[in-house]
């Protein structure tokens, strides 16, 4: 039996907008799982659908920036530790070059680690095919394509991409000038982008 | 074998910057298949995997709206036919509107269409299990199951929402306003909304 704190009632409390003593009891019957007694609340028809405010637990801000009139768009969230960071120039001008850079470099993921195994398996078999195309040696064939994929790397991940208003930097050293400044750690947690007509 | 259309070959240049005579032999490797064509034209070194604009075939606008200090933010598309109804004062008004109201009102879905068969079937199993908590009986369930799903897509679908500015029309309704006003068709494409630190 997991034990029903007073934080957890709390953060339920949040969430769904219930009282503290049906928060309680929902929790026990969901054995401290906090999905689970959102959906024990909502059976005894205590919460609401539309209500889902996910509780906040970390620092930052949203950004967005429209390009061409309306035809393209870009949000992205970005994160730091405290409040008053969030609130400082710094980040802010961050957040909208972020935004900026995104617009025009078009990357696909945020970090390497997000590009899909089905990605890299698409983009090695590409330059793959590539390679033999240009009659290279059967041997020095893997050693081109993993030199390619970095450069693969640097197309469609943003922090791997060159920041567009100062292509001596990646996006991931501008991010960390910024931590440096701030003396906070800084990331981007996501970002979308949208153009009129497109996927 | 797929004919290879000059509108084929032009689309294909738009959409990975080679040159004529390339794509129309990169078409005619993929029998005319865009996406296939595309594979051949970067295995041969041709086009990058950073360059990717899909084609617009759509007219619209891309509309954002940041809320609380640039703890939540929003997203969408809306499309029209004519890149004329995108440019009117109306088309903008609404494409603001709708942005707001997803902000406050925190849809999950565009229609009801959009509603995934696993999160209807989440909604039936609570309101069933709520139905049979609160003592109704069995040959009435389902009936009463059937009319709180209504609420259910109220709550969750942004066409069926009451728009929050004007709470006696739905947001379907406040469109097809818009669309008898500018005689021509206009939907809601996609849209985000981004909360510092949520999901």
């Amino acid at each position: 039996m997991a034990e029903i704190t007073a934080q957890l009632v709390k953060d339920l409390r949040e969430r769904t907008g219930a009282g503290m003593m049906e928060c309680k009891s929902a929790l026990k019957e969901a054995n401290g799982d906090m999905d689970e007694a959102e959906i024990v609340l909502r059976k005894r028809g205590i919460a609401s659908a539309g209500k889902k405010s996910s509780r906040v637990t970390k620092q930052g801000l949203i950004g967005t920036y429209i390009h061409h009139g309306g035809q393209l768009g870009v949000m992205l969230e970005v994160n730091c530790e405290s409040d008053f960071v969030a609130r400082t120039d710094d980040f802010k001008e961050l957040v909208h070059d972020l935004a900026m850079h995104i617009a025009a470099a078009d990357p696909q993921f945020v970090r390497k680690e997000d590009v899909t195994p089905a990605a890299i398996e698409r983009e090695k078999d590409i330059q793959r095919a590539r390679v033999i195309a240009e009659g290279k040696p059967e041997k020095v064939a893997d050693k081109i394509v993993e030199g390619r994929m970095g450069k693969f790397y640097e197309e469609v991940c943003l922090y791997e991409q060159p920041f567009v208003k100062e292509n001596t930097l990646t996006v991931d050293q501008l991010i960390k000038t910024k931590i440096a400044k701030l003396g906070e750690n800084i990331g981007v947690a996501r970002f979308t982008r949208f153009k009129v007509g497109g996927e």
